[in-house]
């Protein structure tokens, strides 16, 4: 097995060179303009997947950007099977101005290649082919049978693989499936993510009067919704941050005594994170550490409001209506259906009968949470001390991945969230990049992973 | 005396025709691209003014557009002084496509004459440049020393006036202020308004992170600046109304039982008046009635609110800041630099340690209440009282007009508000317009006003 991270090692060059050629394709899901660029990303990784000895490596349609498909599954029956996911589309790479080197035009300055996708996440998924590629290369096999589903438009909502995953199980059937689309905590520090929070997204639109009115002739006379929303938002959450809608804390599942151990273990630096913020302190429920409001608990954030006159200087108006954008991150169990209703009823209940309150919920994935015992986070911590020569840290993400609830809900899968990228990567920002230790150690670490899997589930 | 009014009735035509030149000059006081108009709209005026025998005319040259100035002193020692205010700037015209006749291309229909300006202000003080004609054209002479100030901001803030009036005590001192720049409540219902709301007007910012941040990566850890304006704005006034603010109400002169009586005979038609604000119920301090919170009680509302993520579909982000408007309608004896401060104050104890609060103070003007008892009063109603056949409703304009109370605070005059103006005059909207019967009834008025105020005052 070592001939395979020998073997990794020997071509750093060639991997590097063709991250580069993938980097180069302006793949940004989002602009129509770009949608021929996505489409020859996909079908480039695809013939990439197939050189590197992958099998029944296809381009699949869909409404949308395509989805790309490859597996190899000749590990034997007795070997269980891994489902690589990623993405080969892009954020917009706006505003061109702020970076260094343009952003399709990939450039290595120092230990880091810059460029859009660099580590979001086109970097981190051909990690995984460059491993298989090395497994072949060297044992002329792979220790697990492996399938890689991934797609182009993880940066544009998902839409057409969430479709597909409910017609394509039995394709996409496994054991485990395996994401690099997170960050460690440093280049030294491996992480792995074993939870994920859900998401229930909501508008609430509150309106008065059927016009804007002169707040002198009719001020006093009707009530005024931005008013209004003051106080119905002032209802959402108490000022020491716990969620006021009645019965959305009664599915979450309590915290056990060795995970908020586990959680505490962590290396937050606060004041340093603090101070990444830029807020004046740290705030949230008392009776729960930083670190486990930050990934363990349910949040609610209102994330934007408009209403009435926003220009510059002063306008006396008494507004016709006000919208707000809400979003609660979910744990487990909450259902986010079940939470969007409860929001629904306690806004209609507290709305005054003086203005009207709409709402509509958007969006809803459930949370996700990896049990800590199973052989692939085993395997996965394995690889991790082995090639990074340190434990791995655990977290709870404080975001939400869709897919991998959706791989929970529809494939029954558990998710290894194993990252290669890190926090000052920049993704979705100007200048971009990659850490290319972290490329080449990426590479290793999923050989021996796929390696310790296959050992570990066979025990 | 019936000889002004026959004058008037006689010359009725060319009244209106050189109002119509006075409607074609676009003086639109906000839009730069019309400082000649509204430069040009100042000289039409004076010269007119002349024309009709006022003396001292004078096109006051300001830091931005002029004041217009005339007088006629020759009543007598034993005469009262009035100073006529009115203003010939005007509202822009935007959206043109709305007018069914172009707005500074004017238009008889019907009993109405269409066209920027129509009845705000040009119409209304044009009326007292008739009526100072038709008076002197008869008799040779005015019952009352007059002068006119006519400014060219009144659209765009009246800076200029409020510089010039306290350098220029003597030059505007009189016994009384005359405006029409209001409305009547029907064609035949004459009103007097006696009251005006003052204005404290503030803007509120509530800053959390020194920038958006992720609100899956950072939510539950600091506090979102929108959830601690909620929190914020709902401690300005109750679910009832009652505004919060401690020492808000402190200074606030209480209605007496003879003004309760005066406002609760104001025909208010309430089921009318919500139908057209298309709420869905009246609202407001409970312990007074509609027409006296329209008019005669303090307000708070917030005109508008902008903060975080507000374009369209979903965005996850926990904003950095928020920024709201609000707008205090004061009434005697509130001191709006007093509320200023309040607020700033409460504001600043009730905005929670985890943000930042400013509070900046913008315009503020105290309210002001003329006293129905006063010989300018009498004489205003007896004028109505004779030209349209009807007693005069008294009324509380909710609205401010700070010149108002600058005649009060520096000039110590006490004003008039005989309005012709009527509801529907779609002031500061498309097709505003003027009805012409008003027009003509107005001169008739104002030449009843003076020779009634000139007898009174001399009782």
């Amino acid at each position: 097995m070592a001939d395979a991270a020998h073997y990794a090692q020997e071509h750093q060059e060639a991997h590097l060179r063709e991250l580069i050629d993938f980097l180069r394709i302006p793949s940004v899901s989002t602009q129509p303009e770009h949608d021929g660029d996505t489409e020859a990303a996909a079908h480039w990784l695809a013939r990439e997947m197939g050189k590197a000895g992958l099998k029944n490596v296809r381009v699949l349609e869909t409404e949308g950007h395509p989805l790309v498909y490859g597996d190899w599954l000749h590990a034997g029956k007795d070997r269980p099977t891994v489902l690589v996911y990623g993405h080969y589309d892009v954020q917009p790479a706006e505003p061109l101005e702020q970076w260094q080197t343009p952003p399709f035009e990939p450039s290595v300055r120092g230990d880091y290649l810059y460029g859009r996708g660099a580590s979001d996440d086109k970097g981190q998924v051909y990690v995984h082919v460059k491993a298989v590629e090395a497994l072949l290369q060297a044992t002329e096999r792979l220790p697990v049978n492996v399938k890689f589903i991934v797609e182009g438009e993880e940066e544009s909502g998902g839409a057409s693989l969430a479709a597909f995953i409910p017609h394509n199980r039995k394709l996409l059937a496994a054991d485990v499936a395996l994401v690099s689309d997170t960050t460690i905590l440093s280049p030294e520090q491996p992480a792995i993510v074993y939870g994920l929070r859900g998401m229930c997204y909501v508008f609430l639109d509150v309106t008065g009067p059927s016009r804007d009115l002169h707040s002198g002739s009719f001020g006093g006379g009707i009530n005024n919704p931005i008013n209004a929303i003051g106080h119905m938002i002032a209802r959402l959450k108490d000022e020491d941050g716990h969620i006021l809608i009645p019965g959305f804390y009664d599915k979450v599942r309590p915290l056990s005594d060795h995970e908020r151990q586990v959680l505490s273990e962590f290396p937050l630096k606060q004041d340093a994170w603090l101070k990444e913020t830029g807020a004046p302190q740290a705030w949230g429920e008392p009776e729960y550490t930083l670190i486990e409001r930050l990934g363990a608990r349910p949040t609610l954030d209102v994330n934007g409001i408009i209403g009435g006159y926003t220009g510059s200087g002063r306008k006396t108006v008494l507004p016709s209506s006000v919208h707000a954008k809400i979003s609660m991150r979910l744990v487990p169990d909450q259902d986010p259906a079940e939470i969007g209703e409860l929001f629904r009823q306690y806004m209609q209940a507290v709305a005054p009968p003086s203005v009207s309150a709409t709402v509509q919920v958007l969006a809803s994935a459930p949370a996700s949470l990896t049990d800590l015992t199973t052989p692939a986070i085993k395997a996965a911590a394995a690889a991790y001390r082995e090639v990074f020569g340190r434990e791995p840290v655990y977290m709870r993400e404080g975001g939400s991945i869709p897919v991998v609830s959706q791989f929970q809900s529809e494939l029954a899968l558990e998710t290894v969230l194993m990252g290669f990228g890190l926090p000052d990567d920049r993704i979705h920002a100007p200048n971009e990049r990659f850490y290319l230790p972290n490329f080449y150690r990426g590479i290793r670490t999923s050989i021996r992973f796929f390696e310790e899997f296959g050992r570990r589930a066979n025990e």
